[in-house]
């Protein structure tokens, strides 16, 4: 919690679990861009380089930022719920305050059985989630529906520990941010808010992107009997140990650039060669640092590359058809764009001028920003760099092949001794999978699930960790050609392409008939 | 630990999961009763008089006893297996050595896809279910299948922090005893053990009796990637809350009696008033040891009660259709024994000396013993106590009109006095429905889970709360008007009823169904 006050960018080689909170990012960005430099963090923190580092500072800004920076269009009241540090022993630990958000609004209340929508709350500040999951609020008022957002424990203001000063202190403070206490925060909340309110019988439909996903998605495997449905999108719960190649990832966003054009995407792979050779050189770096734009000298030429990772990994998440305003102002397509601006520079422009003149499309579309910043903080104990150390262990590599990045070999030792330098923990590569299901998750859920649709854009890097098939007639999976990450869950906007729109209306399909069918189980059990 | 020298019965009003250790206490009573009295406890510990107290120390003895107590039929290799104490958070917690048996002497091997039976491990020490749980070893051969016995956290040899001393010492210690934690440790182990052996694609059948029954359903429902299929043995998920009435088990109890014949009901119901206004005379309490054959003065009525309740529940768990040699030599049919003496006293025999006839049947059947002992050890910090004084909290009332045991009506508020008292640790009743399901849970198994056989005997007291009726095709119950406690699990005996017969081999062909539609799924996906 550090760095709070400073409005950081982070990101890291290999490390797209990070991109998960692009959407936030993207808004905060708008913001910095305006103050004429973007910043950005270097990799030597002392974390493995393929931590799947994620912006979970972005969570601790927008604590102390001022609220303006939340557009909060929706209406709803601020609660707080006590629970259990630990939910699975009865280790004497001081409980600490979940926040959760909550609408009554448009619900029907507990005599005709008004649903209830909950947001399993990810890896960031609930307000966030809210603010940008408008698809939500927007379907309410035709289901009746109530609507929560809980908090995930250690971000926002549930902290444990009474700060998140305490809570992110050390190890210990932090060993208690795992993906099944905050599974059974959900529990506990949900089953506590539905007596409290008389509405035992109302039915929970949940919700979830990314991170949030795929807790959705575990959420309807592991309590079934708390949600009759979840709508995951954009959930890689496949992107474990090998389930899926480690190279799912890069391919994904090489792709993207590749269907553009295939020279913009050989540019991109020789760019890496033209970078280290000219940092070899004698000023090389100081000459970098002149045609990236960079506002302080470059201390080595890893930064520069993780900048552009970074980039081209945002860009294949948010590469959608339309302009993207609501966000950080990109063009529709902005992959195209950084493509053409690659590809169009007038002959003789050297390679890597061409590759600053297409990042920039994403560093700099409006025009505004002078001179790029990188972070030079070390490190900082975010939430997700820890849930990536211990848990949620997500191996990615680069393939030579394949890839239009540096090639990179996902090394556990090494990730390992990183984890441990960073935060004195070792992680538990194969704990998700033992706990909720591995190469055979896809059986699971076919013989043992319902009721879950998988949504994703191909275009997505982190489609390819998710499920895109159809498993039986209630565990469905909507995928969109031209989609990317999880925009299904955002608000609606006039420029809405069709796909999407068909999309949504699916997906309002699918709730309506979970609704309808618990409705009909519990007539015939009355009946009996 | 601290009474592990001394084989201790132990008992109490209203507390019938310690019954769950029947088959075990019967064999150790037969070693008692050869030294001619039979300890029990008294009610003046200060646990709460509805805590389900469990006869934990049992499995203590077996510890320091010599081996030769335990009959060990069966073959298998003894294995540690390191676990962590909290699988749920990073906390910097000791590890510790998880006991478990196995054989793969008629295993198939990986190539074949043997099969691989676990049998979950419930509150004792895990020699005494293997060498008690004959029908595994029995039935193993014919499918090729592998052997394996966990044993469950804090019995047994598997003691965190070293010892039993340690991992017994307070609230703080126990506090990783729970039955999230325990299923992970199945989950965690099964999965390694099958990397091992390069048998991940061995299909694992889950067996379990009583509290290991109700972890193994469980484990169907939290990890059906783990698992095939389970059979649950006199498993009574439904104790919890209000999910089934807390008059249940008394009742049937009291059932069990009344089919014998209604004046031996009446006579028992009436014996309670009859100790009380026995016991307010001078010398009254003098005269109930005499009439009741006591080693030492009763110190309360309360401790002739318990006595006498205990008898009667035992007495039903155990109310097999035939003599039972193989636990403590009891007649078949027990309870028509116990009627029949109640009954068949010489015209002018008091109540309490029917009474004492009757239960003789119970404490004495054999003849050899002199005078009964009450145990005085005031509490014993046995793990299943702990394990009521926390999650596993059955509310247990009798009512007035039905049974007839005293009445007594379940008292949460005094339960938890009780249980801060005994453990320093506050229960939480709500928690295993929120985690497995509550009312809903006959749902939930219809809608999410598949391949559960619950076997129940009725006059079993402990059938009234597990699941009687079939849920769906694959969650089947298996239901025996004749039966009592999980005695399916035991070995074959020569003096098998027909419907004994008949349940097993139906329990055979569930199994055998699990694994051959195992194998289908397999091939279906091979061929895709």
């Amino acid at each position: 919690m550090k760095s709070m006050e400073k409005p950081v960018l982070s990101f890291t080689h290999h490390s797209p679990i990070f991109f998960f909170f692009l959407f936030f990012f993207m808004i905060i960005s708008t913001i910095i861009s305006s103050t004429s430099s973007v910043q950005s963090r270097p990799t030597n923190f002392p974390l493995p380089r393929s931590v799947p580092r994620f912006l979970g500072k972005f969570s601790n800004q927008i604590e102390t930022k001022p609220k303006r920076w939340i557009h909060q269009p929706y209406h709803y009241e601020t609660r707080y719920f006590t629970q259990r540090l630990d939910h699975f022993s009865f280790a004497k630990l001081p409980s600490f305050s979940q926040r959760y958000l909550i609408s009554t609004e448009h619900w029907l209340g507990p005599a005709r059985l008004g649903p209830i929508f909950v947001y399993c709350g990810n890896e960031g500040d609930i307000v966030w989630f809210a603010a940008n999951s408008g698809f939500i609020w927007e379907i309410a008022p035709q289901f009746g529906a109530m609507v929560v957002f809980p908090e995930h424990r250690y971000y926002g203001e549930s902290m444990p520990y009474g700060s998140g000063e305490e809570a992110y202190k050390n190890a210990t403070a932090l060993s208690y941010l795992t993906t099944e206490q905050a599974l059974a925060d959900f529990a506990v909340l949900i089953t506590d808010l539905k007596r409290n309110l008389s509405a035992e019988a109302c039915p929970v439909v949940l919700f979830g992107g990314s991170y949030g996903g795929m807790l959705a998605a575990w959420m309807r495997l592991k309590y079934p009997h708390i949600a009759v449905g979840a709508l995951a999108s954009s959930a890689p719960i496949l992107q474990f140990e090998n389930i899926v190649p480690p190279e799912t990832f890069y391919n994904i966003v090489s792709n993207d650039f590749r269907r553009e054009s295939t020279s913009c995407f050989k540019t991109i792979k020789e760019s890496w060669d033209a970078i280290t050779s000219e940092g070899h050189k004698e000023n090389g770096l100081q000459q970098l640092t002149k045609t990236f734009h960079f506002c302080k000298q470059l201390n080595s030429t890893d930064d520069l590359v993780d900048w552009l990772e970074s980039a081209y990994s945002y860009l294949s998440m948010v590469d959608y058809p339309y302009p993207a305003d609501f966000m950080m102002p990109l063009p529709g397509n902005p992959i195209r764009e950084v493509c053409r601006r690659i590809d169009g520079s007038p002959n003789g422009t050297s390679i890597l001028e061409r590759i600053f003149a297409g990042v920039s499309v994403y560093y700099n579309y409006t025009g505004n920003v002078d001179c790029f910043q990188l972070d030079d903080d070390p490190h900082g104990l975010d939430g997700w760099n820890w849930q990536a150390c211990s848990e949620m262990v997500m191996p990615m590599s680069s393939s030579q092949e394949t890839s239009m990045f540096p090639a990179f070999e996902f090394n556990y030792s090494s990730y390992q001794e990183g984890c441990w330098e960073s935060f004195q923990v070792i992680p538990r590569p194969r704990w998700i999978t033992t706990e909720f299901g591995g190469h055979d998750i896809e059986t699971t859920l076919k013989m043992f699930g319902s009721n879950i649709i998988f949504s994703n854009g191909l275009l997505d890097p982190w489609s390819g960790g998710s499920v895109l098939k159809d498993i039986s007639d209630t565990i469905v999976a909507l995928v969109t050609k031209e989609g990317a990450h999880h925009l299904d869950l955002r608000a609606s906007t006039p420029d809405e392409p069709d796909w999407l729109v068909d999309q949504r209306e699916t997906e309002i399909e699918f709730i309506k008939d979970w609704i309808d069918s618990y409705h009909e189980r519990r007539k015939a059990t009355f009946k009996l």
